[in-house]
């Protein structure tokens, strides 16, 4: 294959697009790889629809292996197998939704268990028949509220979604870790560093799911890990309870005066200043902390909520929403502390909301539900608002002067915090996520009526798993992870050329020996991209090889004149000097080397 | 490959579906390739997902060795470039539309002149940069009124769509000459009959367009051929206008009492009973018939107008709609009638419309437009409606007697009818349209501000061509093309695989020789599916081997006892018995063989 930039599809940009906060979706568009349509919408160019076409390739690849047979489904779908299973209106606003001519409700598919449960339905009968993998790479559409970084959430995107379908649970364990380990080799294949984590499943449903996330500063998602091997999303992430307190030499609750602390800190620098402790200082630690939060069901019913935390954390939105889920979260605005005047902005505390501190005269105890953190266990002792302004409540004790309507996954994880399974403090990290793997248990296939007769001519409802890839974000996530200040540094099996020919000068004799150099290597299958532009300077082509990012440069310029070009990698090792001759044999030698890898 | 139909996913059926009028549909739904989703939308199975990638690898080939480069646009596209082009508002209810969640206006496209033609603006500036040819392979949109045929009008369909960009006219026409021959190589490839024909440009606009069609009595479109080597779909075809006639010695018209004449052939009859003339009997070719007809523009504005052509022809509502695209045309109804008492249903004629025939008492001229069929020349004589109820005029002279707002083609092509570059009598016959090629000119350029610079720095418009292959219908078409009664029957060259192994009978050794078959091929490279199903009968797996139409089939059964197995084709030739140990190789003879056609 022999691409001669003369003619090829792409103009390079030197300045950043205005809108490109991350490294990929700049270099993408820079180089020429991809172009904005819309938000979140995109256009592929020659050079990128190579590197998409070659992930594509490996996920069909491993999928195959794995014993997935590919299939493929519309994106335009109708509403009813979406409203079987409830999604139609757990995706609240985050799918686009249309009616056709004759008024009938159709969506653009996020992602597609209701139709292959029902296709899988449609054809199968018999356990005879299971285990079952299917699989399609598609595209999909989410009409996400912000879409950002390029690829990376955008609103039209390529995704593998692979389903299975099993008898038994042991099925599906054995289904889901055929697919976990297929996801492992593609990532190995494509040289994306990656790490398995728990997860949560959202509006996905099911029991059990794992997120494989390439670690990046630049990533949306945060994860934990343990030395003992503890690995998960902070939004799976579950609090380790401090046990409970003995209460019984603990004093009575007294409110105090504390003007102008309507922040931690302030009310913190207050205790210290007013009424001190004699073993210690007071932190934020030692008081509980009341946020007014609203939760958006999808329906658009909004209900008030307050949690309650220490007040040394802060509340973590994806935590909370994941705990949830489907509905979303936002903090509550004036028009909420207008509605309810009991709750006393600033100075707020479960005095209004427990059935045990005494209401505040002219306060009302609120309908409000109240949640709390779980680390707030009884016998805890607290200082916190008074619900009266400048005023706060000190030695108020969980479980003796307060209590809550539940738990609530909401406070943000810290670096140190125990893991859930003991197996040591945790550390926090970024990363992009890559792929998702669910065990969905019976939910779709009993919404959906997915049986199979079993051994005895019963009826049994099949058991499924859900596994997905974004292939348009991996090839993001490939570029955050193979770049430099200069441009994309592509590994050799995902570019859109092995090599890069340049013809570096002006003399005839340079492009005579360019041209030689890019058919030979062409003409023996290496993939060539060939800088074959007459008036281009030398500098804009280098420029231009080190945007594009093929792994291999070899430059035909001035060591023409001692019979030699120049053989360099995009990134690392160093430079050599080849004689002209000895060029393609060497050139495809580095390239037989580099995707032996 | 080796696919196992003991594991595949796919299931045959013996009935045909409800819904299917067409082999191809009923075809490809009973063997498993597609299955429904929605009206005109289809999953793609397996066998069918295969089948496609075939189809799709040599459209992409042959645009390739066109100097066409493949990119990939969203389907998903905002308003704003459809607006500019007026094909927002031209393609009516024809397109599905969207709202995202910011209230933006989005469709679904059907297809991508404006973004081609942005992303061409937005990168390239001279005329050095052209010509330029760009295509995709993608996944298109349109809300048929009527989808039909299960591939073959399908609301959610594949396309090939290729764009041409020109600085001038002669540029244009060699990029459609390109791509007009790519065409037919892809066609030829396929296997697929096909003739061209002059075609109508219809919402796309442009100068010039012709259209691929594959002759099948089931096509939706009709075309002329002439002996002489003119062809053209049905309506593109120009009418040839008769001369003029001298009226000088015509009586002046006379109205008659036509009792229960509401229709031409009774008209007809009562004028040879009543109305006798010496030299020949009266027939429709002598009356004028007037059909009141509504337009509906794309806004959904509504026009009466009444169409006269002779009463020997019917309106082709799709050449009329051709003639007045964007409008749609509809019968008119009651309420029209009701609306407009001066059109007298089945009596109406040129008299209320015309200005020089006498208005009947109480009568009124009409405002309703009045379009004739370009036979109707000055000097014609015409049997037609008085506008009175039961009566007709007689001898009515076209110039003389009443005028028109203009012609326009809407009287049906019969066979027999001149064509129009006079080269003979015209043929007609059925086709499925599978390409369409257009030389835009330069609408969408202008409208989106494409221009170039030329070698004097001077800005100019590009001209633009745009050429459409319905991947999805192409299979269709190749599935109309070949089949029988029993069930598909595939070139080798897009079957699923090149060879079908049965194993044929109970006995162990059956199974051992059909799958040490089936492993030697694959192991060769040959495409095998095997049916190693352990329970299915033999004439279970003859009738799917047959329905599936993979052009090989091996039966690996009875002859075992004598060593040898059968090899026969899935259509003509005669079988022949093969020694078990020379299987493979006379196998993979015939495999090559059928590649090489």
């Amino acid at each position: 294959m022999l691409l001669r930039l003369s003619t090829l599809f792409v103009r390079t940009l030197r300045e950043d697009p205005v809108d490109a906060e991350v490294a990929s979706h700049r270099l993408l568009v820079r180089a020429g790889y991809i172009r904005r349509a819309a938000p979140g919408i995109y256009t592929w160019l020659p050079l990128g629809l190579r590197v998409l076409a070659k992930v594509e390739q490996v996920v069909r690849e491993e999928m195959a292996a794995a014993g997935a047979q590919e299939v493929h489904f519309p994106a335009l779908l109708p509403k009813e197998p979406y409203e079987s299973t409830g999604r139609w209106s757990e995706y609240g606003p985050n799918i686009f939704r249309l009616k056709d001519r004759k008024g009938g409700d159709y969506l653009l598919a996020p992602t597609h268990e209701e139709m292959f449960t029902l296709l899988v339905k449609d054809l199968y009968s018999s356990y005879k028949d299971l285990p079952l993998q299917l699989f399609q790479i598609q595209t999909k559409y989410r009409d996400e509220a912000r879409p950002r970084a390029g690829l990376i959430r955008g609103r039209e995107f390529v995704m593998k979604d692979a389903y299975s379908f099993d008898v038994d649970d042991a099925g599906l364990d054995a289904s889901y870790a055929a697919q976990r380990a297929a996801y492992q080799r593609i990532f190995d294949r494509l040289g994306l560093e990656y790490v398995v984590v728990a997860a949560t499943s959202g509006a996905m449903g099911g029991s059990r799911s794992e997120e494989f996330l390439t670690p990046t500063p630049i990533g949306e998602d945060t994860f934990v890990r343990s030395a003992g091997g503890y690995a998960a999303n902070v939004e799976a992430v579950t609090t380790v309870a401090p046990a409970a307190v003995d209460w019984s030499d603990a004093p009575s609750a007294h409110v105090e005066d504390t003007p102008d602390t309507p922040t931690i800190d302030t009310l913190v620098a207050l205790a210290n200043a007013k009424f001190a402790r004699p073993d210690r200082e007071w932190t934020a630690a030692d008081t509980l902390k009341n946020v007014v939060l609203a939760l958006v069901q999808p329906t658009g019913e909004r209900e008030l909520v307050v949690v309650g935390l220490p007040g040394d954390r802060e509340v973590d939105l994806k935590r909370l929403e994941a705990s949830v889920a489907p509905a979303e979260v936002e903090p509550a605005g004036d028009a909420d502390f207008a509605a309810h005047p009991e709750l006393v902005r600033g100075y707020l505390g479960p005095g209004v909301l427990g059935p045990n501190v005494e209401v505040a005269e002219g306060a009302e105890r609120t309908a409000v539900r109240y949640l709390l953190d779980p680390r707030v266990v009884a016998g805890t002792r607290w200082i916190t608002g008074a619900n009266q302004p400048g005023r706060h409540v000190f030695d108020l004790v969980a479980g003796r002067d307060f209590t809550a309507d539940g738990t609530v996954e909401a406070a943000e994880v810290r670096a140190g915090d125990p893991a859930p399974d003991g197996s040591g403090p945790l550390e926090l990290a970024r990363g992009i996520e890559i792929g998702h793997i669910f065990q969905l248990g019976r939910k779709y296939a009993q919404a959906l009526g997915l049986t199979v007769l079993d051994q005895n001519g019963k009826a049994q409802v099949v058991t499924m798993g859900s596994y997905g890839i974004g292939v348009t974000r991996v090839l993001a996530a490939l570029a955050e992870a193979n770049h430099d200040e200069r441009g994309l540094a592509w590994p050799a099996h995902v570019a859109p050329a092995h090599v890069h020919v340049v013809a570096a000068g002006k003399d005839p004799a340079v492009f005579e020996a360019a041209e030689s150099i890019a058919t030979t290597l062409a003409g023996r299958g290496v993939e060539v991209l060939y800088d074959d532009r007459p008036k281009a300077t030398p500098g804009v082509k280098f420029a231009d090889a080190e945007l594009f990012g093929v792994p291999l440069v070899v430059v035909v310029g001035r060591g023409l004149a001692d019979g030699v070009v120049e053989v360099r990698p995009r990134v690392g090792g160093t430079a050599e000097q080849v004689p002209l001759a000895e060029a393609p044999d060497r050139v495809a030698e580095l390239v037989d080397d580099l995707l032996a890898d």
